[in-house]
């Protein structure tokens, strides 16, 4: 039954970065130039069908329904190709991707469209890898995905090698019931990609300094974290986006992401903490969405003074998410 | 008559940074922790009048026809006392001072304002100081105030020592046709003055490679003027300054002196130069007023987009600008 189709469907969800991933020290295995620390958002996710065929000439990928052809199909077959040297197979496959939130925005659509590939891939051939190994081979197809593999508040080390890069859960997603609340500001494709960005980072003469500050960040986020101290916790989220996009700024050449729009709501959401004292941070991806990061308890609070902000203001909201997972194997 | 007032009037302009002032090594002598490079604006001056007066037990000030009673004029006695005892004077004087432009929006008025008060007050005294002595006295009062003394394109030597840190010209005002159209985003007093903000500059984990990085910009900056090469001009002006913000909004506390239409202008300016190719730049101090650096051709171009973003927007222009001067000395 070897021409036979082997598949299986995944989840994986999107994250949100609170001590972030920009620049690597090696582009071909994306190993970063710092670790990181985020949250998976549990209503942000991508679901995605890979089935090998012995029948298939090449790769194909659908993407919320509609065939890729473009730049997607082929950062898609490269990742296959470093699945198909893993799993020592030579199959092409037909990959089916559909994400339940906008692509392109800043939203890390390819950080749970990695994830969910990379375990569908294993899982339609019916190979049974470890968390780390995912997470180690999601990064292959896109930074955060290897972040995106394991569940809840997630540190993706730096490591220093293929072997020593990857993601794992250090508190689960009950710890802490975070909200993520989204500003969709613009649902415009964003002009330079991350993956673009990423190379730019070494041009801006401040990228050394927020490298070899990264450590005091990680282990003060982490110990904000365990002890759910917000304040603390919202100092570092907000001074980790402020530093990586003054990174961005001055580099060359510059990539200005925010819009005015967001930069209004940065500076509202300051006010609503410090002056109004809800429980609500910033911080803000390769793009001009605002991820405003809220004690549950505040998150409606948080949502209604958006609205006042900005009638026409697309909102998307999450708790914490767990980790990738099969949804139907088949294999 | 060594009672009879004299007095003298001397104006000053304001000038702005193309390299940045921004941290002291010496907060008491206002000695900054790198050079900078600006131009003197002709069209936004302050003329003060100093009459030193025998027959005066203390220090006034009158500010556009307003007596000062605040922090204005304990700045100004400051400042008197080191001139006293530099001048070996006892008397207390009656200080008038005129801005023909808004104050504490971030346009330095501190900077006209203590160059035209060092000046009056020397003259007023019939005292000869040089250049280099006034540029060094009006440090003291405002660090910005030592560019305003020289004409033209001025290059203020951090130096390592009171004597040493002063101002000078390296490019006259006819050298390069230059305007400044100033997009005043607010008229509002701003809520961190820039005294109180170069003291947080050291709390940035960017500061250090701000600084390190100065002395290239600075070449490359005098290098680009001297060869009226705007291109170059442009990109050191807005790195320069998006450098400054970098370092002010991941400070402790951190400083956002920007707002949404400041960054809607900057991002327009980078459109207008890159895309339309008109010869403009943008470059902001701390304050929301974006300050549109033009080459003498396309001035009535950048006014004119600059109203089609806002039809509220207040705009200032401004030449090249001389240095401080006496318009009537008495003494």
């Amino acid at each position: 039954m070897a021409d036979d189709p082997r598949s299986a469907t995944a989840r994986a969800h999107s994250n949100i970065a609170f001590v972030k991933y920009w620049g690597n020290r090696d582009y071909r295995l994306r190993l970063p130039v710092s670790s990181s620390i985020s949250m998976n958002l549990a209503d942000l996710h991508t679901t995605t069908t890979v089935a090998w065929d012995d029948n298939q000439e090449q790769d194909t990928l659908t993407i919320n329904g509609a065939t890729a052809a473009d730049s997607a199909l082929e950062r898609v077959r490269n990742h296959l190709d470093v699945l198909r040297a893993r799993f020592q197979s030579r199959r092409h496959a037909r990959v089916c991707s559909t994400n339940n939130f906008p692509m392109g925005t800043g939203i890390a659509s390819s950080a749970s469209a990695f994830a969910a590939l990379t375990m569908a891939a294993s899982a339609a051939l019916g190979l049974k890898l470890s968390e780390r190994e995912l997470s180690i081979l999601a990064r292959m197809g896109s930074g955060s995905a290897a972040r995106s593999i394991p569940s809840g508040y997630v540190e993706w080390h730096a490591g220093d090698s293929h072997e020593t890069s990857f993601a794992e859960t250090f508190a689960p997603s009950e710890h802490w019931k975070l909200i993520d609340v989204i500003a969709i500001v613009s649902r415009a494709h964003k002009r330079t990609s991350s993956s673009a960005g990423h190379e730019t980072a070494g041009t801006s003469v401040l990228q050394p300094a927020r490298i070899s500050s990264a450590a005091e960040r990680l282990r003060a986020m982490k110990s904000a974290i365990m002890r759910r101290d917000f304040e603390q916790f919202a100092d570092v989220v907000e001074e980790d986006s402020n530093l990586m996009h003054a990174v961005m700024m001055t580099s060359d050449p510059p990539l200005l992401y925010w819009e005015p729009l967001s930069f209004a709501i940065m500076k509202a959401v300051r006010h609503w903490r410090t002056v109004e004292n809800l429980q609500v941070c910033y911080t803000l991806d390769a793009g001009p969405n605002v991820h405003c990061i809220c004690a549950a308890n505040d998150a409606e609070a948080v949502v209604a003074r958006l609205r006042t902000l900005s009638s026409e203001l697309d909102i998307l909201r999450s708790s914490v998410g767990c980790g990738a997972y099969i949804l139907t194997p088949e294999g």
